[in-house]
């Protein structure tokens, strides 16, 4: 770590249960790129002082994970398409206290779809109706996706996600041959689910994409099998390092290179 | 600068001016003992926001400079005498959002009066009527002494402070003859008044110990002027590294030796 001055430009994030993924993958690239910035991850029981207090030191970015991407949304000053899509904040950057808030979760998922060249016209599945979820299917809706089902248990939240792009919800797992099947669920996260398929095998036979957006383990169960059965894979670990590299640039005004994206995504996993 | 994680804590400083001052010492002494802390300035144009931002992000101590040691008066939970006594305040500790605040100026200065052996039966004139200067006046007066002479042009702020302790105020230099003269006014401070002697050659010649609050320089003309006529004095940079210790040991729960006071003091002037 360089040393800290008066004129250091600290970002922080804000989440109910912080880990050191954040703070090491920010500090890594200050000190790859020469940035006098420093960041640390924080909770809070009080998230309105708590971002009366951003904008009251100058704090220049926060990041903003669960349980507050929605509570955050009344106390910012402007809010992107990106964040006002799906009604989620994940990224605040404070100009001179003028608050602006994003969603690189969003854009993250957003650029993989395009990287990996997924088809528009492929079918596709996600399981899942979350907060994440939200942002995987107005990505896939916003790349001209037009067959996309929604699969969750929950019909309240599975079926308002679907229906607001005019999608399919359905609360039981369909037949093998979505091209694309997409994991927004804690099925195969480090915790209890940790040994569980989210899809079964011959979903994964019949996909050509396979997409888990579970971060914890970076090779799941379900991206385990794909690479097994040598399907396209699309991991959560870089979902994370992708939008954590877009809060970096919006952050410093520093667009980092892939290469460092990915160092500091190594890093802040060890 | 060891690296950071989730679990460091922070601590700042808010004032109107920030310096590196408070950055360099508590990182300095934090490095040096192995404690999982980092500090850093800032400043604010929202005091109240900014306290409300201290309580919910946890922040655990915040050191206040001018112009904010009236105003966080209300927005804090506890305070201490040393504060209370004074009406201002230069320290606040968050404990899990009770925020308790004292002024570690006040008690350097009262630990100089007792380190130096000042005597009660001694005359003291003390030249300012600022915030620095209440504290100075309260402090000599909890030492015992009763012949105290606030000496400022400001006629409401000096009788205001002399009469608050039963001492006298007068606007004009006196005849030289007190024991113990104290300048608490930015006379021979880095700026305009640099050069200019807080204090005549006579009165000088007169004291027996010379105090000066003024911090930068450490030798300020009139500390210069008293060394060379062997008097005892005590300095501003005393008194900062004083002060700085105590907001230390307060919101670490670490008490450093004075030989790391000084080093650290040192290194934060450097």
């Amino acid at each position: 770590m360089p040393e800290l001055s008066k004129d250091t430009t600290l970002c922080i994030s804000l989440s109910g249960r912080p880990s050191n993924i954040g703070t090491r993958f920010h500090n890594f690239l200050y000190a790859e790129l020469g940035i006098d910035f420093v960041y640390k991850a924080f909770t809070t029981t009080d998230i309105a002082a708590a971002i009366g207090g951003v904008r009251a030191l100058g704090i220049r970015g926060c990041s903003v994970s669960m349980p507050f991407k929605e509570a955050v949304i009344p106390l910012v000053d402007r809010i992107e398409p990106s964040a006002a899509a799906i009604g989620s904040i994940n990224t605040i950057v404070n100009d001179d206290g003028a608050l602006t808030a994003s969603n690189t979760d969003y854009e993250a998922i957003a650029s993989l779809i395009e990287s990996h060249r997924l088809e528009p016209a492929a079918s596709v599945v996600v399981r899942g109706s979350g907060g994440m979820a939200k942002a995987v299917v107005a990505a896939f809706h916003g790349a001209g996706f037009g067959d996309v089902t929604v699969l969750a248990r929950n019909a309240a939240a599975g079926s308002t996600l679907a229906e607001a792009y005019g999608y399919r919800w359905i609360a039981d797992d369909p037949a093998p041959g979505a091209a694309i099947i997409v994991n927004v669920t804690p099925l195969g996260m480090d915790g209890a689910d940790a040994g569980t398929l989210a899809f079964s095998p011959a979903h994964i036979e019949a996909a050509r994409t396979v997409f888990d957006v579970v971060a914890f383990p970076a090779e799941t169960p379900l991206i385990r099998a794909a690479r097994a059965a040598d399907r396209d894979v699309i991991t959560g670990a870089e979902v994370i390092a992708l939008q954590a590299a877009g809060q970096f640039a919006r952050y410093t005004g520093v667009t980092p290179t892939p290469d460092q994206v990915q160092r500091a995504s190594a890093y802040s996993r060890a």
